[in-house]
């Protein structure tokens, strides 16, 4: 079994496609090496390797022992220095990289090699004591928190492992001798700093500080391995919804630094910038610093060249300026990579006494904006086709292109809070908080802002959880920017005149204390944050963003409808590319105030006793019903608007306040205890799976009859204007065809009064139901004897499919997402497994009775681009779902019919 | 196409097996006829001629009018008479005959034929024009209401007809000149009374009363057809489930007449007693008058025979006293139809001047203790075999031969409130109601007894809902006492002491006055109403059952068990045969009163709000949840139980009243207010698809561990003592094989733990879970993974199925009854069609992923034996159902095995 890919200038095996085997960063490490890149040599041990050690309860497999000794002869061949040597010993690096990136989220060892046998030789070649005990009192700190400490030795008290004790150690010494700075340090303090270290990893381990070269790269490897199962990483998987058995690789390779002298760098770089798509090489790197001084945000970084220089950095040297050479070759690589890749690549590079070295490159990440851009960008630059054009934008983001931004009036009044780095774009608004546990929980109920001093992998639950993210130091390559650009949050990073202070849950700018809970809003575009809670504003419409849709509606096969109720959301679906309504709620017109008309009427209806009232309040309603339905379908102008007629419980009406029930007493002259009653008759136990829909149809025809005749009638009366509405009556809640036959028999006779009373020849309507309860799935054939199109209410139909009520599953959700259980929340991607498989049987018995039935999907999953593919697969009509969604629903359609070819 | 089948002494055409074409009594008529005993001729219009005339909305099919004229002649030939003839008249009858009985649920018209042309002849011919003219406003009567009444001529108001109208006529009539028998009419008020009726329709219909008797004919055999569709005849489908396509038959037949004077007798009989079984010919009868007067109620009927003669009747004279020939002659036929049908028929006779006419003749209603002694006592006279016998007990009427009875000691203090005929067996309790909608209104929340002068088909839905039903008025045979029986109900008919005030809702017996709402008791094995509630008893063993049973047990192939928490309920259950208890569920040892000690730690653990304080109380818990098992599994021996873990929502358990909150309070060291807010917050929208079953095990597993701990600990106890108990480890409202992947582990680690703690061999346990999701049924080959067994939660399933809370079906399941949207209900009877589809997909799918997985059913519908024919079709291993039920699954799955074959 081949457990190693070496990658050096004689022998690299591995390249960019074998992301499974060596993970992205092994992948992209051996494909640069053969591209002739400076690539430091080493080797990627393969993630099968991790899944052996992992099954075995960490054992490395017999076989790789003499993989590593050969690959490591390699290495030391081209370096020309030998691992433990006395006199020119090589040092190495043993890092993560996990099939997809999992920025921070596993461990990484540095300086591995360092020795009381090497530490002479390395002096001796480097010419720099002081240097060599700072590398070694790294690798100490890093080796014994990643490699030594476990789970139980951490104190269950106060949360404190080894790490925060040897930095304490160090602390102290900074502060009894008044040092600001690491550098400050003196050779012989450091050097005992290190024997500190070792005594206290004694102590609290009860074992050695390893001192062989051979047992700390064995130890580091292994570690990288085991923190695959790490919490943060755990944890990060569910979130992305990465697999459990995929691994990470292990990446051993010599190091290089970047902190020896000033003639030494290192630095982050995106081929393109990645927030706004601009073909310009953005970066940001440090002089004599190692490659996490620039990622963890500690020192803010110089900007790569002149032309990026921002507000922030516009007084710090750019590369370009400082040592030009090297930049000339660094942005000669990027040319190559940008070729070769055909996308726009993240790179990180050291520069050790000025020599330039590549460590990484991957496809990197990109605001919304960004990826548009760089797509239409890369396909006029003639370096994309246009389906890959089409494939580069997720159209899970397309949201940061098409959601809010804060309003500009609202903000040339408001009082600023601070100023940072404009790493996610976009606006947001909330309460603030500053731990990412309060992040979650207040998320539950509230929009909140995240406030930390830099993030750190821990925080990710609360970051996801926050409408935005403001931190007080880091850079646009931190790890806050990155991982907020992935979700298209909104968020602005190295706003240093902020103070914050965890105790007392307070934020200072220096003028005002903003406390817990208090309101600001970011400007993610701008990096500005602002006090209070600022009005936002709808996207104005991008042109770049439409001429992309355009060419993505070419590849599309299946229609993208709206869910939408009144004039305004129709208007705005047609604007946002909808084909016709797919579900128009018909009790979202009585969602006003209380003091609304309709809503009244609807009361009445409800509470009445007798048949009698009831006609009454059904009479003095249809004229609204008609009104609004008309409205609609006459925006909709000829394409198709599905009604759904009346699907909530009718107790989600009934008035609850005194005032409320007094004034309907008065209407349906009765005393309010009577209203009181008839309301809590209504009460169920459980709604959700109550009287609801086709039910209340049953029950009360009249009901039904008032809704059906506001919906031919309005068309009868458009159709008399020579106009040519496509009305669908669509029946909800359904588990039976005989609900069907009984609604049609009654749809058949209204049609039939009202085509004889508008004197017309016909309406051109369809009668369908929704298919959102399992037992109408399972006898489709016969639902679909009256029903002429189902779309699918995903919403219920994963409700009754699991069992779970979407109110009530908050109680457990995270444990199941947590334990693996779920892979993700089935009312955000469709569960294919069953909800998806019973979709696919009313597919196949519905066609069996009817094969030229339409098919629709009208749930939240209806903008869910997963989900949309599967309907894709599985021939659905089309799609409906909220008129911002639209244009995701359209992008989803356009790349599944890329990617599986046409259906016909 | 023959719509007509003729029955005569020249030729028969139809017979006993033609039920679905011919009717059940059109079909027995045939039978007799070809037998040879004395049946009027007649012939009887087929079900398939119904259904065509109601398709055509009530036209004739064209070939019927001659297959009419050609039978009438036939008819005509053998009577020696012509319809409509002036000189010897032919009167006919029209009745109904459906497949199956619908006892009075559809109309009939007798003495068809009589018109101002036929009178003259009929008077001669009988000799008694007081007759002809009471025949004709019979006719007249009849007619009226049900041929030439619409639904539209009813009043809207008083809801009053014509036949209300015409009987007020007759009723002045009679005040008028004091009389109190129909008798005391002279002919001429006779005659004068047919013209004022027929003047009366005149002015209601605006139609004169038909005078030409072939008219008279065609309307009544389409009033027949029609009354298929009556709303009495659609409701008693309903609850029979019978389905609406099967239209019934019409019997046209000679009238004879048992009201020709003292020579004449009408009656009805049983060949063996209907209540006991005795091998008895039971009967009633009543001199000169007409079959309706017996089934009425009207007059109370004397008895057949001395033999069967009771404390109610023993002075009225007995048919076999007063005409000894005739009887003589109607023993013979009982004889002969016994022999040939081989099994007790239901006879109905009448004597004309002297002559003995069979009218009818079908199987028998009978009660289920009448349906074990004749089952047994005919094998015993070898007139069927075993098969048969074990066929003849209908399951679904076990319950009245193991239900409860009245104490008898109860009975010596009671103060009786009346007595009366003992019509259906058994003891009842309940509030008194005085209408039919009154008793489903109640009977919602409360037990009631329905009290009426006499019932009608208009009463059905009351006496369902009713625990019992007590009549001032009828007989044995009356309608009350026929439905009764055949539900099974306790009933007392003829209570003739009794004065009902339907207008102040009270009843009196002479002496004092008892209200609705009041309490009263039903001896209905005596016929014996007491005041207020008596304590009930449960049933005898009954040994002449228990050897049924055996037989029975040996055409069984599929197991039963019996769902029981309690060594109490586990005992009741291995006495009525279970195998084992297939659903112990382990929340039920806290349904105690509030001041139990379990409940109070339960609620102790639930209201925890830390780890620490929810393993304290779990602590506390274990030793009497072990308990608990322990007994159980103690009873069972080596039969397996099943314990299902915590199912419902914790928030069913939290303490509700102030004083038990206070408590909690002080327990958990906390104030009041955050007892209520930690209840509060368990609160669900809809719990029943909410944080229950596994889903509590995953976010509590502490609980989990505790309940399996509890299981093993308890069964390694039992071990030590050289027990061998079969403890069965389900896990409920699963979707997902993972939640099981989860509860595995936590289950291998405790047995590993126990296993070495007892220092035991091994625990012969398995690991299993409910499919009551639809998403574990889809899903199943999954489960499976981890199940060892299925046991299908149909209760659960049908909800989430159908989207139906079981909770809330109260607001429309009537409807859909009513609408025959649904056949049944669904948590009553398994919807084979959809739910049963999910069983099969998930049966199929579990023997894929493992061959020898046991199946099991544990939802009320393992005690329905429509749904325990299902699960032996599909191959289940066991049933499970209450300890009551057990015998009926035991009957109902050893009729499978005979009706079906065996499955190995």
């Amino acid at each position: 079994m081949q457990y190693i890919y070496e990658f050096n200038k004689k022998n690299t095996g591995g390249d960019a496609t074998q992301k499974n085997l060596l993970g992205g960063k092994g992948a992209n490490l051996a494909e640069m090496a053969k591209l002739g890149l400076p690539v430091p040599p080493g080797f990627t041990i393969t993630t099968e390797c991790c899944n052996d050690y992992l099954k075995t309860d960490g054992t490395f497999p017999k076989e790789l022992y003499n993989q590593i000794d050969s690959a490591m002869a390699n290495m030391e061949k081209e370096m020309g220095k030998k691992f433990g040597d006395k006199e020119n010993p090589l040092l190495i690096s043993c890092r993560s990289g996990a099939r997809k990136s999992m920025p921070g989220m596993m461990e990484t060892v540095l300086n591995v090699g360092i020795s009381s046998e090497t530490i002479p030789g390395l002096i001796k070649k480097t010419d720099n004591e002081w240097f060599v005990y700072d590398a070694y009192r790294r690798l100490i700190m890093m080796y014994s928190d990643v490699v030594m400490e476990k789970a139980e030795d951490i104190n269950p008290v106060d949360g404190m492992g080894i790490r925060l004790n040897l930095e304490i150690i160090l602390n102290d010494l900074k502060n009894d001798k008044g040092y600001e700075n690491d550098t400050d340090i003196t050779t012989q303090e450091m050097k005992n700093l290190c024997e500190k270290f070792k005594k206290k990893i004694k102590a609290t381990f009860n074992i050695e500080f390893p001192d062989n070269p051979k047992d700390q790269l064995m130890g580091s490897i292994g570690a990288v391995f085991k923190s695959w199962n790490g919490k943060r990483a755990v944890s990060y998987r569910r979130i992305e919804h990465i697999p459990d058995n995929w691994g990470t690789a292990v990446n051993v390779q010599s190091m290089v630094f970047g902190n020896m002298g000033s003639n030494s760098a290192t630095g982050v770089a995106f081929t393109r910038d990645p927030a706004t798509g601009d073909n310009k090489f953005y970066g940001e790197w440090l002089v004599n610093a190692q490659g996490e001084d620039v990622v963890a945000g500690i020192r803010t970084p110089n900007p790569l060249n002149n032309d990026t220089k921002n507000n922030q950095n516009d007084h710090l040297p750019s590369l370009e300026e400082t040592m030009p050479d090297l930049y000339q070759e660094l942005f000669d690589i990027r040319t190559i990579l940008e070729t070769h890749y055909k996308d726009m690549q993240d790179i990180e590079f050291t520069i050790q006494d000025g020599k330039l070295f590549m460590l990484q490159c991957r496809s990197g990440k990109r605001t919304a904006l960004a990826a548009l851009n760089m797509a239409m960008d890369m396909f006029d630059e003639k370096m994309i086709d246009e389906k890959t054009m089409v494939q580069r934008l997720d159209p899970k983001h397309l949201d940061d292109i098409l959601h809010p931004v804060v309003d500009p009036k609202a903000e040339q009044n408001a009082v600023k809070l601070a100023e940072g780095l404009p790493a996610g774009p976009g606006g947001a608004y909330g309460q603030i908080v500053f731990t990412s546990e309060d992040a979650v929980k207040w998320a539950r109920t509230k929009k909140v802002v995240l406030i930390r001093d830099e993030t750190n992998p821990e925080d990710i639950e609360g970051m996801r959880a926050a409408s935005g993210l403001l931190t007080a130091r880091g850079g646009m390559t931190s790890h806050a920017a990155l991982v907020a650009r992935g979700w298209g949050k909104c968020c602005i990073v190295g706003a240093g005149a902020l103070k914050i202070n965890y105790e007392k849950k307070e934020l200072t700018n220096g003028t005002k204390i903003y406390k817990e809970g208090d309101f600001i809003t970011l400007n993610g575009t701008k990096g500005i944050a602002w006090e209070g809670k600022l009005n936002m504003l709808k996207p104005t419409e991008n042109k770049r963003f439409q001429q992309f849709m355009e060419i993505a509606d070419k590849y599309r096969q299946m229609g993208v409808r709206a869910n939408a109720e009144t004039p305004d959301d129709a208007s705005l679906a047609l604007r946002f590319g909808a084909e016709g309504i797919g579900l128009f709620r018909t009790e979202h017109m009585f969602y006003g105030t209380d003091s609304d008309k309709p809503l009244f009427l609807l009361r009445k209806m409800i509470l009445s006793k007798s048949k009698h009232e009831r006609e009454n309040s059904l009479n003095e309603l249809f004229p609204f019903v008609k009104k609004e339905i008309q409205s609609t379908l006459e925006i909709m102008g000829n394409y198709p608007v599905t009604f759904r007629l009346l699907d909530p419980p009718l107790h989600e009406f009934v008035p609850q306040s005194e005032k409320n029930q007094k004034e309907m007493a008065k209407a349906l002259n009765v005393d309010i205890e009577e209203i009181i009653q008839r309301s809590e008759a209504l009460k169920e136990t459980n709604p959700m799976i109550g009287h609801r829909g086709v039910r209340l149809g049953i029950t009360f025809p009249d009901i039904t009859e008032m809704q059906i005749r506001a919906i031919l009638e309005a068309s009868a009366e458009l159709i008399k204007q020579k106009q040519t509405p496509l009305p669908e009556i669509m029946i909800p809640v359904t588990c039976n065809e005989k609900e069907l036959k009984f609604t049609k028999k009654i749809t058949d006779r209204v049609y039939n009064e009202v085509v004889e009373k508008f004197n017309i020849a016909s309406i051109d309507y369809k009668f369908g139901t929704m298919i959102e309860i399992p037992r109408a799935a399972v006898i489709s054939d016969k639902m679909a004897r009256y029903a002429e199109f189902f779309s699918f209410g995903t919403n219920d139909l994963t409700q009754m499919t699991f069992g779970f009520s979407r109110d009530d599953i908050g109680s457990f959700m995270n444990e199941y997402i947590e334990n693996a259980i779920l892979d993700a929340d089935p009312f955000e991607t469709l569960d294919i497994e069953a909800v998806g498989e019973l979709i696919k049987a009313s597919v196949k018995l519905g066609r069996r009775t009817r094969p030229d039935i339409k098919l629709g999907i009208c749930g939240e999953h209806g903008g869910d681009p997963a989900s949309i593919e599967f309907c894709y697969k599985e021939g659905l009509t089309y799609v409906s779902c909220s008129p911002y969604r639209v244009p995701i629903a359209r992008l989803a359609a356009a790349q599944a019919a890329i990617k599986y070819g046409s259906r016909n």
